[in-house]
């Protein structure tokens, strides 16, 4: 069940790479790139800062070809892609808290302590769509879009992790993901907005 | 003595991302995270190619906090922050100093020669302020401003740590951290600037 | 023999990096930097990767001093060496294509499948130009020039390593590099060009 939820969650995050790939102008092999690094990069930054190497994904074959598809698909029906803007929005935030939760997990494993598995969280979850973003040239959307609470969400998500985990494993990961997940969804229904300075 | 002066060293990293962020018109979150990467991002680079993970800042939570806490005071205050440049230069410059000599002293414990344990150092001393800037959508400052002798002071005081060393480790790491320091300060003072190509 | 080519190729890299700081009109550290960067950088990410820690080239003292040099070199003496473009464009190839068929190499010694092998045989060898791409303020190359197979010759060339390792290694490693130069070279002689979105 995890393991097929983290699957959707890794091809979501393909698919938003890819697409920025199109967005871009990117030739087929910049649109895979994209698609990869979105896909497997917050993980394997993550997996690089507590010593998992090579990173998991690396070794995950039919994860990889798998996102190398997602990101063909992508580039040939990418109008298509661009018009499911609404179930991207809530797979890809589905993704984010899942690799919140789990990137949270990875840390305590490490050792880390509350902000060391914060920190750990947010990069599985956010570190993709970074690598992304400085990759397509642009300055990563995390750290201006006031109105979006994504890598603050991870961040709640996997302090959520953190404070249930001794208690009880399962429910801890289901509840930091679920966490994510509630504070990027209804904060913007909520029109909940981080300030900016003055 | 020296882990007082680290301390401070981080902080002060701390407040220029943090500042950078606040310039950048970024919103709170931005701002942690550039704080927070600015702060911690150098060492933990050395600290991934020496093989030292998770990296030791990530694993030290008070450290963490006073990050996150100082990236909110900037947030805040920041017109106060901002006319204190005078000082900010001064500590900055010794936390250089400081990152590149500690940075090098972990080259030499990994078993570096001298220009391994001098890119120990400068990434030490620069890679917060390197990313700082890449996720600002800037070019890294210290590749062009030639006036500032920044990089290239943390490279020498990293190689005087290589010097001396064998000799006298507690000497090394201070007239290290003071040869950068030296170095910043008088070159400014004395007008000595990087060649430029013609 | 492998061990002269290896030196051949970084220097290449070393030289095409600094000819961008040069033209970026960054001073004599950032033209080092990028040298260094452009040098090292690929086979670093992937010893990284692989945890193979520090990263052989931070271990390798004459080949760290001698791109240094051919920095210095280049920003002596950068008209001459832009006059080169042709040879330069050759012995980038067959640096390009030594660097992802020793990386592949590393992958398969690091247990990777062939997904996973050709990443990191491409990784060593464009990895260095991304990032001297991202530090410069530009978008990598490798993602929208369609029309100059780099990133795609690295990785058939690392998927031929894979191929044919098993059967016998230094064939591999030979025809492995030779299908990336032939790849590229062929590739821009021939007119092909990766796709881009419609």
């Amino acid at each position: 069940m995890v393991e097929a939820l983290i699957w959707l969650g890794t091809l979501v995050f393909a698919a938003t790479g890819a697409l920025k790939g199109v967005e871009k102008g990117f030739d087929l092999l910049g649109v895979l790139v994209l698609a990869t690094v979105t896909a497997v990069g917050g993980g394997s930054i993550r997996d690089v800062l507590v010593g998992t190497l090579p990173p998991s994904a690396l070794r995950n074959e039919p994860l990889l070809w798998s996102v190398a598809l997602i990101g063909l698909l992508v580039f040939r029906f990418h109008p298509r892609v661009q018009a499911l803007e609404r179930p991207i929005y809530y797979l890809d935030t589905l993704g984010l808290g899942l690799f919140a939760a789990l990137g949270a997990e990875r840390g305590l494993e490490a050792g880390l302590g509350p902000f060391g598995v914060a920190l750990a969280g947010t990069l599985s979850g956010v570190g993709g769509g970074v690598l992304r973003d400085v990759l397509s040239g642009e300055v990563p959307g995390i750290l201006y879009r006031a109105g979006d609470l994504y890598a603050s969400a991870a961040f709640l998500g996997a302090l959520v992790v953190y404070a249930l985990h001794p208690h009880q494993e399962e429910a801890a990961l289901f509840l930091g993901a679920l966490a994510t997940v509630l504070l990027r969804v209804f904060g913007r229904r909520l029109g909940l907005r981080l300030p900016t300075p003055k």
